[in-house]
């Protein structure tokens, strides 16, 4: 059997059992998903899902809307973390506009996947519509089919949205049936009286609302355009057998959503890190998992997989490279 | 002032106040260190110094003395987990025989240190003498002074040595003024049984000899040469204003002697994992630091500062390659 076999590779590398920790479980997951005992990482890339929210007019977010348009014009530009960051790990980067208020001229990071313009306010309406949705999905998944075309077998998801922490704790609050303070944190920065607005405004949005339990009922009512295509893409790049890496708050409440669909999506995914973001840590107890990385990062744009990618090259690296007791002529504890 | 200057630097980056964490913090302090709002990281070296340990005939380790010069010859095979991530990540790896009860054949990795087969067991009597320690300071010494005249401007030291978990122990419950029960583990890898032997052997030995205060006594009558040598390096590369990697249990309690000794070399370590060897946390809290990476790993070899680099240069290269608000033309919050 492929897991005691692959399990057996990593007991007898030239280290005391268990010794490389987090590493080995990555070794163990990235070979049962590739089913072999020497696992690739290929073409590694991490697309950037772009939108905006009709509900960061309601003074949920420290930085006005533009700013999402800025800093995807920043990503085609090269001066964003995620562009360093990817750069640094050789991680083709990808930026998709989903759904941001502005008209981009064409560049070649960009794909243009366009819903409209943003989503409406979820305060007492829905954030898109049923069509929308399902547009969403179709893009998402065109786009990971493209990368998985061009040989990229693991893939990470990033986003920018201003508003978007508030559509993330509102998937979280519904999906993990949790109440509304437990799932919102500071976003991008705000004080006291700007978090007690966002949460008395998330409150009165899941009041209008009322409980919903479909995961897709709920993306499309709190959604953004951004967290669709994602939620779209990340159910296609399981489809496609490819290493998942979700990076914090905001990606994770979108696996959470792709998860509720199909729920051995899990199985593929490398959790990268754990957001300063307040409601992250309870989300990534909600999966029972324990992302490599805690470094008090809250920036969302993928930058927690692009900084998390060479930790999951060394779980594959060990793997493939090191010597074993027998090979190497080391005595082994027994 | 130049840490108001980093600080704005990093603070008018194209992200929210913060949100890069611990890279923030990182690309702070060696800024300072480097004297400059443009640090860089240059030709990274690890060193592994290994040495033979007198206790380790006492039965406190799972492994057998010769697995200490059959790791080596690992390490010079380039079949070790501190082989495969330091090529990872292009940084120099070299091997100090500082004590293996070995001869060595020559080899272009392999720098020949050696002050004799192996120290004595501790348990009663001094590890080494006095002038052997003198020596073992003047080894390492010049080791580093090597890796600065190639332009190595950041280092980091790994070892290995069957028995040295016991040594790291001994140092740590001496210098933090801690019972021995608090500062040991299963090192590589003991049942219960042979635990609560080590943890007998370690007290009989501390009877013995007595309290200890003087760091270098303690490490003169603890220590293994590989531990002085790495003592003698680390004080040396913060002479030479390196930036200095720290790795795991043993490591750190090398890195609490040269602590006591110079104070201020605190101010140019990196943390770089927490160790799953018991002490390591309680041994990390007396220093007050979060080390950056918590993997689970308790390997040595300098494998957590090889794994750690790649986030170190995350930091670096935020700092330099990110653009401002201002140069993106992105809103800031205010």
């Amino acid at each position: 059997m492929l897991r005691d076999k692959l399990q057996h590779k990593i007991d007898f590398k030239t280290k005391p059992l268990g010794a490389l920790g987090a590493l080995e479980k990555l070794a163990l997951q990235i070979g049962l998903i590739q089913n072999t005992e020497s696992p690739t990482l290929q073409n590694p890339s991490i697309l950037v899902f772009a939108g905006d929210h009709g509900i960061a007019n309601e003074g949920v977010s420290a930085y006005p809307q533009e700013v999402t348009f800025q800093m995807v014009m920043n990503f085609l530009n090269g001066g964003a973390a995620i562009n360093v960051f990817s750069a640094q790990h050789n991680i083709e980067l990808k930026v998709v506009d989903a759904g941001v208020n502005y008209d981009f001229p064409a560049n070649e990071k960009l794909i243009d996947s366009k819903i409209s313009h943003g989503t409406k306010s979820f305060l007492n309406q829905k954030a898109m519509t049923a069509f929308q949705l399902e547009q969403c999905f179709e893009k998402g998944k065109e786009i990971v089919t493209t990368q998985y075309q061009n040989s990229c077998n693991v893939i990470g998801f990033g986003e920018m949205g201003i508003g978007n922490t508030s559509s993330a704790s509102m998937l979280m609050s519904s999906l993990c049936n949790l109440p509304i303070e437990e799932c919102v944190g500071r976003g991008t920065g705000l004080n006291d009286t700007q978090l007690s607005n966002k949460i008395s405004i998330l409150k009165q949005a899941k009041e209008y609302h009322g409980p919903i339990e479909d995961p897709k009922l709920v993306l499309q009512t709190f959604g953004g355009f951004e967290m669709a295509q994602m939620c779209g893409a990340m159910l296609e790049a399981f489809e496609k057998n490819m290493l998942i890496l979700v990076d914090g708050f905001i990606a994770s409440s979108v696996f959470l959503v792709a998860c509720k669909i199909s729920p051995s999506i899990i199985n593929n995914a490398v959790f990268c890190h754990l957001s300063d973001e307040c409601g992250h840590k309870l989300l990534m107890s909600h999966f029972a998992v324990e992302p490599l990385l805690k470094l008090n990062m809250r920036l969302g744009e993928g930058t927690g997989c692009a900084v998390a990618y060479p930790i999951i090259e060394s779980a594959v690296a060990f793997l493939n490279e090191m010597a074993s007791f027998e090979s190497a002529g080391v005595s082994n504890k027994d």
